[in-house]
């Protein structure tokens, strides 16, 4: 990995001119109106400290334990017979990505770091930047043990299909973009499919929410990134807030140019005198509280109760992550287990969900399956297990001599302490 | 999970007449050929020791720990802000089998052990009996606080197709059966299954192989349960061992009515005198390698070396259970790292690939996949995980007040010691 971002260093000057080719075409498509504006901020490798940034990311993804040879489960089977559960790679990755190029680096380094191979596909907008990216990191592999074609991109748009059918030699495909392509892969192919297809994260206001708390976590998960999949959609308020803290809550939101789709007993609670209400508080219809605005708009609901809360967040949800704003260790406990997302928090901002923030290091996505890793996932959920049964000391261990018979061995099953595979 | 061994054996000759029934039907269309012997006979809860088997059963999984509310993960981010990742259900689980009607006993307890709901469908030749036990099952829990419909069978063929198209409401699939089964369910959902679809074993005898643990191991593999998806279906013989272990190792499995498809090398290796040879041994078509037998036959290969070994499991084996008989340590631990298997075996019978061997007290199947679980399944492929973040002590956490500027809040990561929630 040090090979690659010496490799990078040097390559600098010409992978930045192929960013900026890419970059006046994108400019040229989105002037047409045939590209989004923020997939051209996405693209751009060159401003701020997105380039550093880039290369840090591999010395600290270089930098983190090895996720592979953790033995989880070791037993002694019988006298001489043991058994390891030890973490290996999963095999082959496709990563699938829009804009950002700056995604070939970091997964060339999450795969490398994890044992597995990587195959990546970017979107056309970024092809000159990843092809420049992709050439340095494959000169850089040429010069270790790794086959250069270890981490591969390929270009063309009509492989993703041929790609996402190749499900006996590909093992997890991870998408990494908008919902739309995210739902577009889940239905092209069987190979799993790790990603987050929505976030759809609700703040609950419960009975003994404390003010301040409230007014502190609500605003920052909606204004601090907006866009971001963490931040908050829909807040749910219990009635007895009506005439006490939801004012506030709302005063603040609107003074944050927040836009309020409000159902009837959240709307009428609010004075028409506050400021920014002519132009920024509407009525809710019924798709606001199931829609991902990624923008400076939130959806409000009055609920009667802590269990009509957890009700309508399981149903409408995308089970990513929910916070409550309570005083309450009952309704907190309540809200923990009863709300089926993979995030669930209380009295913290929705906008902690993210890999760095919980200690992962490097982050390779957030799932919002159930399957394999939910929530912010790090290098671990690239790698799988096998089990490894070693006998030693006789001639073979053999299934037939155990059993409930007449002498016949017995499973002893005893815990054997051990970190890594000691063979 | 008392309250159903209870109702279970209060009913015992219903339900016992209920699989008579099945039986009656199951053997004449066996007779009329339009069903597998084999079927008819796992159908049988009548004979032998399956009725107390199933019934222990339940009382072995309600005594297994509870595999959620476990923590696996638990960090510090900062004073007061503590990350708890925690073991949960996975939600609704479908179980999909063939004619064992006991797999409704079984996934009820481990699906009632692990939290999560099942829907379960079998087959119809196992109609009566099945609906016989979850009746039963439905009995018990209307006596407790659980939803009777926590654990439901589904009868009718119509409805296998329409279960399969509720990806939205229904988590993991797990089929039972055959592997036409498996396949036919992979090929049908969106929704992930956890099954094996192959049980491809090999044996490599190493050129550093025992006599004694080379006869032993393999014939045990081969026919202590033939029809087991972790028997073993190819041998590989190292060429060294042409014309010294590998003669006493088809006498064995002759002698055991083993029936050999050999290459070249082994066929001409040996005698034709040797006993059984005119009617058991054949030359090997290219697709022995790759068929599950399933029964008294063996395909055998000849490999010039460990990698060539490696490399044929690698590319015809189905990632289930291999196993290298050698006295080799640098062998051993080649064979463990180079084969991509869910199980790697020394000097061990590829027979011992088993949850209840393993020690995980109860099976809920093999996984020849990589996601998730692979393997033999314990409770533990039954349950994911939620991240649990509580902010204590000040008015909530933000992630605005987090970064790198002057007067910014830096993320501490303190590991905590938590083995469940500390609220």
């Amino acid at each position: 990995m040090h090979e690659i971002r010496k490799e990078l260093e040097a390559n600098k000057d010409s992978i930045l001119q192929a960013n900026g080719e890419d970059m006046t075409h994108a400019e040229a498509e989105a002037a047409a109106g045939r590209l989004a504006p923020s997939l051209v901020k996405r693209l751009d490798l060159r401003t701020g400290d997105k380039w550093d940034a880039m290369l840090q990311g591999v010395s600290d993804i270089a930098a983190l334990p090895d996720p592979t040879g953790a033995v989880s489960y070791a037993r002694e089977l019988h006298d001489g017979l043991e058994l390891y559960r030890v973490s290996c790679p999963i095999g082959v990755l496709l990563v699938i990505f829009e804009a950002r190029p700056e995604v070939v680096v970091n997964v060339a380094a999450l795969a490398l770091k994890s044992g597995n191979a990587a195959i990546l596909k970017g979107g056309k907008e970024s092809a000159r930047t990843a092809a420049a990216l992709s050439r340095a990191i494959q000169a850089a592999l040429a010069r270790t043990a790794l086959p250069s074609a270890f981490v591969q991109a390929v270009e063309t748009r009509a492989e993703v299909a041929a790609l996402l059918a190749q499900d006996r030699h590909i093992d997890l495909v991870i998408p990494r973009g908008s919902n739309a392509l995210v739902r577009a892969v889940q239905h092209a192919t069987r190979i799993p499919v790790m990603g987050h297809a929505d976030g759809l994260c609700a703040i609950y206001l419960d009975a003994d929410a404390d003010r301040e708390t409230a007014l502190r976590v609500v605003l920052d998960a909606k204004v601090d990134y907006p866009a971001a999949c963490n931040a908050v959609e829909t807040l749910l308020v219990h009635e007895n807030l009506l005439g006490t803290i939801w004012p506030d809550v709302a005063r603040t939101l609107l003074a944050a140019d927040v836009r309020l789709l409000c159902d009837g007993p959240t709307l009428s609670a609010l004075e028409t005198t506050t400021a920014n209400f002519a132009t920024h508080v509407s009525p809710a219809t019924p798709d606001a509280y199931t829609t991902e605005h990624l923008s400076l708009t939130l959806a409000v609901r009055t609920v009667p109760s802590l269990s009509a809360a957890i009700a309508h967040i399981n149903a409408h949800g995308s089970h990513h992550t929910d916070c409550i704003v309570t005083e309450s260790p009952v309704a907190g406990r309540a809200f923990v287990r009863g709300v089926d997302s993979a995030g669930v928090f209380v009295n913290a901002s929705t906008r902690f969900a993210d890999g760095f923030r919980y200690g992962f290091g490097a982050e390779v996505g957030i799932s919002t399956g159930r399957i394999h890793a939910r929530g912010p996932v790090g290098l671990e959920g690239l790698v799988t297990y096998k089990y490894v049964l070693r006998s030693q000391g006789t001639d073979g261990h053999v299934v037939g001599e155990f059993g409930s018979g007449q002498g016949k061995r017995q499973y002893t099953h005893q815990p054997i302490r051990a970190t890594e595979l000691p063979f």
